[in-house]
């Protein structure tokens, strides 16, 4: 059984001091009437939050708003809590910033690319969890990247997630000042969905270091862009580096995911696709059926991962 | 008329020593047999650049695919150039990061929110218009933002874009180096906005200084976030200094968009609207009826601006 999805009914006091509840790093919401979560176009006055989401469980947040519909379609079939053809609703319909979806215990929400897109999500998430008393919840990012030194469509579950200078933190600009935050993510679910992996058996999975870059072409060493003042050679230097130091693959919003994560007190994971091989080239040229395939593997990783917690395989 | 726009036929080396044309600052692409544009779900092999958006003078992006969508709309009724009740085609259908419309010389483009979603939209934005070998073009942001000491509602074009320390300057990490890029922006071109604001004489309308932050919660100093561990004091502090350094919004794009466009050789402006005054609290609380007549005075006032120089005012 998974860590915190509890069979038995227990007393209220047992429960609480072995429940995982979100920790809310914030003093002041506490004297807030209402909250209005702005970027989902909902609010603790006008939605009921215990009642809407108090079963949530696993969230799965990924950066296409299609691609988090295809997951909950997903699930909610490989659970067996969906009928066929089910058409899920967008719980975020009165806004276009983000998109979420839910089916029994499980939320499948969109972010968006990039950290500053991913951060105000997960502030609105975080409350949202909070405000629906959630316990024992489990968040994973399922996304796409640039691999390096792996085979096209291998997936990497990150073990630390670095910055663009190789270390594991997080830089949080605030009032100003920059103040350091940790990146670290669990061990134990990276290695549960390891096990996963080898389970299903599809695809190439690794476990390594996952580098988050605030820019997609000069800050992955792309000579592709509007903008390139490097050599082809300074580039291969820098992503052997990177390589080096343990970096698998890419991607743009895996550090801030792990800082927010980690300050509120949620187990959390972030598996990828690798889209291309860095070392071997920086346009993404695979065919569209082929893309396709290779953004479902962390899909299909993470919904196996979530029938075993609940029993179900 | 507006700089750019040439009604007369002239030869074509005077054409070419007169119009301003895109500048490329990456020799790596001239050796690109094809270029695929993957966030836009489009490419040189597959797409006629020139005949598809050759004609382009002017670009509008905003953060919101349905707000660029209502633009075009907007914009083709205001030209004479739709048919009631037309329905533009996103053209970047293929995917779900951006969307892309046009109606003549008009294209408009989401971006997403945060400096790294629209600098992956702007490198491809300015691909597009290098490939489609388009002249003379002006890129206007319309967006919302978080007013200082401003009536929620008013309109600000941004004079300089600064960063949290309210320097205007962007800092872009390239090879895990920091490299400082200029943020200015064109100041005929905000003279020329500020005129027509007068001229359609409906809101507010100031030009200010924009702080371009990295976060929407602890980066902008609000305490309404999931995290949060300053005082009220230290806000208002952070704040009142904002504004004594002539900051009178906030928003999360605007750094990178004027470093990218200067170094592109293109003039740009950045236009939005205050959603609250900062200075008196952090949440969005105002009805969905006024923010969406607040999200459309930079619509109206760009539109505005794009009739004047197609002297159809």
């Amino acid at each position: 059984m998974a860590p915190g999805i509890t069979a038995e009914k227990k007393t209220e006091d047992e429960q609480s001091s072995k429940d995982n509840l979100i920790h809310l790093s914030n003093p002041h919401l506490e004297k807030m009437k209402d909250d209005i979560l702005y970027h989902f176009a909902l609010g603790t006055s006008t939605h009921d939050f215990p009642a809407l989401f108090g079963d949530v469980k696993f969230v799965c947040v990924g950066g296409s708003a299609s691609r988090m519909k295809a997951f909950i379609t997903y699930i909610a079939e490989e659970l067996g809590l969906g009928s066929v053809g089910a058409d899920y609703p967008n719980i975020c319909a009165g806004t276009d910033r983000y998109a979420m979806y839910k089916v029994g215990p499980v939320l499948s929400v969109s972010h968006g690319m990039g950290i500053p897109s991913i951060a105000i999500m997960l502030h609105e998430l975080i409350k949202l969890l909070y405000h629906s008393k959630c316990s024992n919840v489990t968040i994973i990012r399922i996304g796409t990247s640039g691999g390096i030194g792996l085979e096209p469509g291998s997936v990497v579950i990150t073990s630390q997630s670095v910055d663009a200078t190789f270390k594991p933190q997080f830089e949080q600009v605030i009032l100003g000042k920059t103040v350091i935050r940790s990146t670290n993510l669990d061990d134990q679910l990276a290695k549960e969905l390891m096990q996963c992996s080898k389970e299903i058996h599809q695809f190439n999975t690794v476990i390594g270091n996952t580098m988050c870059t605030l820019d997609f072409y000069e800050g992955q060493a792309r000579l592709d862009g509007a903008i390139c003042l490097y050599t082809e050679e300074e580039k291969m230097q820098y992503l052997k580096a990177a390589y080096d130091a343990g970096v698998r693959n890419i991607e743009m919003e895996s550090s801030v995911f792990a800082a927010i994560c980690n300050l509120s007190g949620v187990r959390a994971a972030v598996v990828c696709v690798t889209l291309l091989n860095r070392l071997e080239g920086d346009q993404i040229s695979s065919s569209h059926d082929v893309l396709v395939e290779y953004q479902q593997r962390p899909l299909k990783l993470v919904g196996h991962f979530i029938k075993k917690c609940l029993g179900k395989v």
